[in-house]
């Protein structure tokens, strides 16, 4: 863009250019080292430009603060790592997805409060949360929208008295736009941090309730799935145990990404408009908190692919009591208003019999419930989401490798 | 719907309708009270028609449990607060654009670490938040999107052995679609107002940084806007006083937003698949999100409309440093590397000379610097984005009066 | 204190002392009533006095200003507030150590990632509540001690040019000293509610940890033990239900407590020294936090007085495999080294036998063990405590009396 | 302790002893290393004992688990830190009431909402944040009492069969008492940690409101004070800044302190009683917070040192309407009731004359107030803190040293 708007000559941008990919390949290969002298990486690159090129790398730093810089190389990064997210996710979505068609007619018994309430199956259970990722993606594409603006012009936040095509420099990054106020670039750093955690923590939600229902499912006392034994860990003075260490620290660390929302809210929310030092805090979160999403969606492919599932147990739990619905809604079908079959069932709690749990959970034939749980429509969202995350990535790393030509 | 698949006949179904509007009809004379005894709204409507009706009125529960309507009024509601909040949000917005237009040429310092940075305008300033709140529209439709999932027929998590036809339910609602699986819909529930909450914590992050600049630049100090007389309070000991209270009270409630995120977050979290009564805890703090950010966007549209700005110290606080980068670009456009330049000037900051302020404002002339903010594209975005709204309210409205006609 | 340096004469102290212990009187017999216009409780009150007592009245605002007003009242009802929080403490502390002693040879499972682990006791789970309980008094105790200055004569933050007696008003108050420097007053509001609520924050952490306990130990699959039929629940749809709400809602009532504290830990962050109105959003928290907690600990003591223990099943549950550790030691205590007794165990799990729990259980006799619970003295620990607390309620009480003679 | 009760003889428990000085004299010379491979640090002792001694290194777990060990491990590096921090915290106490004494009659304007309140002096403001540095203490000392409990013979949380003796192992390491129930030692591991970072949490919401301070008193609309130079930094495209970074990374870590504490809370909230493997995501929050605050207090130590005061600035800003309050409070000194003379005076702001600032902030001469802030008596308390500080200390390193001999 410098060259574009003649800041730059042909012949010096060619000569930065070179110099720039050599730096690359320095990198690629461990020698281009940084030492807390240089700063940080941007005045490191200056430095070596200047080594190289003389006066000539002292121009690369035109049209540009350290503040625009550090924010596109945020979003750049961001970017890349929610569509690796936005991958994983799908991977774990069709995981539970092929778990749930392998188990869609493996009764489970249905639990609220942690008290058995009404029959309802394996696949229900895991199709669940299918659905629950497939919902996350509209935060998360919500986020990556936001994110996927260029900053780069703002400068320190009030533009350069110089003509710069912002449009250009936006387009050879490959972002979708330019973000237009200057001031505005600088004053959304950590509101869009915070709505990038605020999407991630909505995935979190979802990993750590399942964490937390296997958790449980798996103790001796239910018994229902047992975990992989490489998910699990040892004691060091109880010889006999297998601990969910796993799902438990997946559990503990959608904690993480909980706080580090807090903390970019707490830090953006006392600012005033502009840049501040404060927003570096608001770095380490973001970072870790991508870190820590993508991995522990990553982790549950192998664990839900593994998972075993105990249909006696599962069987084992179907005490007359959970069809305690099934019996007054059937007494509703023969016209009893359902107060009274309500009424008329409680009363006589121990005169429930047992039924088939199977047959009982493939009454429910509504859309959604245990015996019409639409998989094949949702095998077919998300391969279709898949189809346009690919295309994304793809148009990203095309961008990118036009950059390094 | 019950009518449609045969739990009610037409005429009971008509029995029924005529004495949910009468319930309807006294409670907006207030003649439909609550007491603690009806445990809560809907045992009392129930109570009601089996008073009128007889066993008639016990029919009305079928096919539902009180975790899923609870949450179709809850999603209801939402939807009615999100679509009020974009329209409070959008007049800000437009309040905002035209201060931004009636000082377009009027030169501000631009801060940055609340030191002064480069010459900066009242309109770059204010044109910042129009853009910060469209932004926050992308969020807060994403999150419209979660919420306007039909829940009914979840029941308690597990569906009915009734053949309830969920989309005729939805449709007949307004909701766009039909939440799918049976359990998921219960699990969403926190959720869901997490990611509500999330969003309006995006607009709360902007209306915060606009209190926190406000109440700085009306300190004796800055003196560079001055507050309408009604948007402010005395002391009851010092007789001079006239404090920024409202701006105050807008940034201390943005925590109240954030604080109810957190307890959404933490109460979700700790749970499990399938209803818990913990959720009921995150009912107030969505309610008072919802509340709180309505609000705080209304009080600001009059805030900003009185808003004065005072043009001499706005110019005073233009010492000869500010110009310290114009004067570095300057060598630059003159060849000078931009590195070198910036040396030489901080080398000679004493030789510094005033600029005139708004010329040196007016000189960028990239997109979004201050000679260049685009206003005439952002009011077409608010138009559009209002016209939006218009359709889906009204759409909103038209299904309501359906159901009530 | 304004008659004792001469504001007042000692015949209008008396006049007014009249006028003001009759506005205690119209209020308990409902009949001070509080209005919008009334701006608040001492501008209400003045306007009464001056109202009787014409100029006079307008003397009562001498000396003071609305914000240290406000804050002795805030220190004055928190520290009525923590006295009765450490009384219920006490408590359901006792009730605890009671049933620990009721349980002290029951066994029970222990357990570590929700798996069986080693064998334990009833009373040791009580117990271990009990210890907490102590523990957050010491926490309790610092933040009472923070709040027990008396915050009178800062005024506005700044003092008053009069010769005030500060400590005089505060030994009226029944405070244990003078918060001295004025600004400092003002700037410790946010900061001592947040050292409140995070002493509140310690007690919900252990109520937390009970229910959640106490939910899955009530689960059809554990049924170590059975809650008081009053303290659950049924559902609006299955007939069966007993679920275990209040156990539910105390713990998302902790969560309350810990988004009201990072609430006020946000708000107070974010202001410089002295007076914001941002303050007034600190209040309802921690007024919240308060009655939460008091009515948590309140709610607990009749909870854990009806538990049911299911012997049974807690015996049932002493699976060969929880004795491991058991087998182990006992080769040590034979000379085999830890880790070789540890690998020979391990390698033969299938070999272990069942023992009997209670003996194994009784076996581990070193301080604070299952078989030494040392639940005399922490019997008389709590005495110790009542009688403290006591004697501080005496204290207070008298002081309260002495003011409305 | 294992010689004591036999389970190690004393050749043995010499010959182990000598094995593990060895280990830290390795440790200190960088000769032992830890790899992924090992596990963690005790594994690695074991490992390398057992590589020596052969079967007398694998004695050495009996009567512990790695719970037990972690947790006493984490008490004893906390105990160290909260000493230093202590440490810190009265030096920085120290230097600002130096800084007051120095600056004792120097007159400030006192705010309240930003704006202009009533005569100060930059005594007030200094040492109103030595007395909350002095509170923070009440609040570190009761998390240290809670810190310094031994858990050591909790092992897994069910003891051991073995007879250890639990006080004489609290004793040699130092530890005031010992922690009693068995599971409570487990249980408490997060609520403790908890404990002390809300302790932290108090120190921090210190700094960041006198950091706040400092930003807003420093720029160049306000220029009361001066920072250091070398507390500054300057920006890669304005060549005249000197920001003030050091604060606002205090601020922005301040938040990082209070999102551990809520990650924390969180984890702990969630789980039952016993050990989880979430509790491993309760120590990098725990290890931080103790450093940055730790950290946060030192650097504020020679910023307050180098502190520039500047008098003509401070002067300058005491315009007439400053003195409101004091004119109200003149006319009650001549017997207007307050209402009314405060009603005068806020008729005629106009009317009001400057007067001389050092005069009316003097006139404050109650307890507290700037004419009377008792800055003598803060110094004894801070000698005796700081005397105190220092028996404990000695002891603690009196302990360790013998540990070693």
């Amino acid at each position: 863009m410098l060259a574009k708007i003649g800041v730059l000559t042909r012949n010096e941008f060619q000569r930065l250019k070179r110099e720039l990919k050599n730096v690359i390949a320095l990198d690629q290969a461990g020698k281009f080292v940084l030492t807390v002298e240089d700063e940080d990486v941007h005045t490191r690159i200056e430095n070596h430009l200047t080594g190289k090129l003389g006066a000539l790398g002292e121009k690369i730093h035109a049209a540009r603060s350290r503040n625009d810089q550090v924010l596109a190389d945020l979003r750049f990064y961001t970017k890349e790592q929610l569509l690796a997210i936005e991958g994983a996710l799908l991977e774990l979505g069709g995981a539970l997805l092929a778990f749930a068609r392998e188990h869609e007619a493996t009764p489970m018994p249905g639990y609220t409060h942690l008290q058995r309430a009404m029959p309802s199956s394996v696949a229900t259970w895991a199709a669940s949360f299918t659905e629950a990722l497939l919902d996350d993606l509209v935060v998360l594409k919500a986020a990556y929208e936001l994110n996927d603006q260029c900053p780069l012009g703002s400068a320190a936040g009030y533009g350069v008295p110089l003509a710069v095509d912002r449009g250009f420099t936006s387009k050879l990054l490959g972002f979708s736009k330019v973000q237009n106020n200057v001031l505005y670039v600088q004053s959304s750093r950590g509101k869009i941090s915070a709505a990038v955690i605020a999407a991630l923590s909505q995935v979190m939600l979802d990993l750590a309730r399942m964490a937390n229902d296997l958790i449980v499912f798996s103790t001796a006392e239910f018994s229902f799935f047992s975990l992989p034994r490489e998910m699990c860990t040892g004691s060091s003075i109880m010889p006999q145990k297998k601990n969910p260490d796993v799902l438990e620290l997946i559990r503990a660390r959608a904690s993480i990404v909980q706080a580090n929302l807090m903390q970019v809210i707490q830090i953006t929310q006392s600012l005033g408009s502009g840049y501040y030092r404060d927003y570096q805090e608001t770095k380490a979160p973001l970072l870790e908190s991508l870190g820590v999403t993508k991995e522990c969606l990553e982790i549950f492919v192998p664990l839900i692919r593994g998972l075993g599932v105990n249909e006696e147990r599962l069987l084992g739990a179907f005490t007359p009591e959970i069809f305690a619905a099934d019996a007054a809604l059937e007494l509703v079908e023969k016209g009893v208003p359902f107060r009274s079959a309500y009424r008329r069932v409680a009363e006589n709690l121990g005169a429930l019999k047992s039924r088939d749990a199977k047959e009982s959970m493939l009454k429910k034939k509504h859309a959604g419930a245990p015996g019409n749980l639409g998989l094949e429509k949702i095998g077919r969202i998300i391969a279709m989401e898949n189809s346009g995350l690919m295309k994304e990535e793809d148009s990203f790393n095309r961008r990118i490798a036009a950059l390094l030509k």
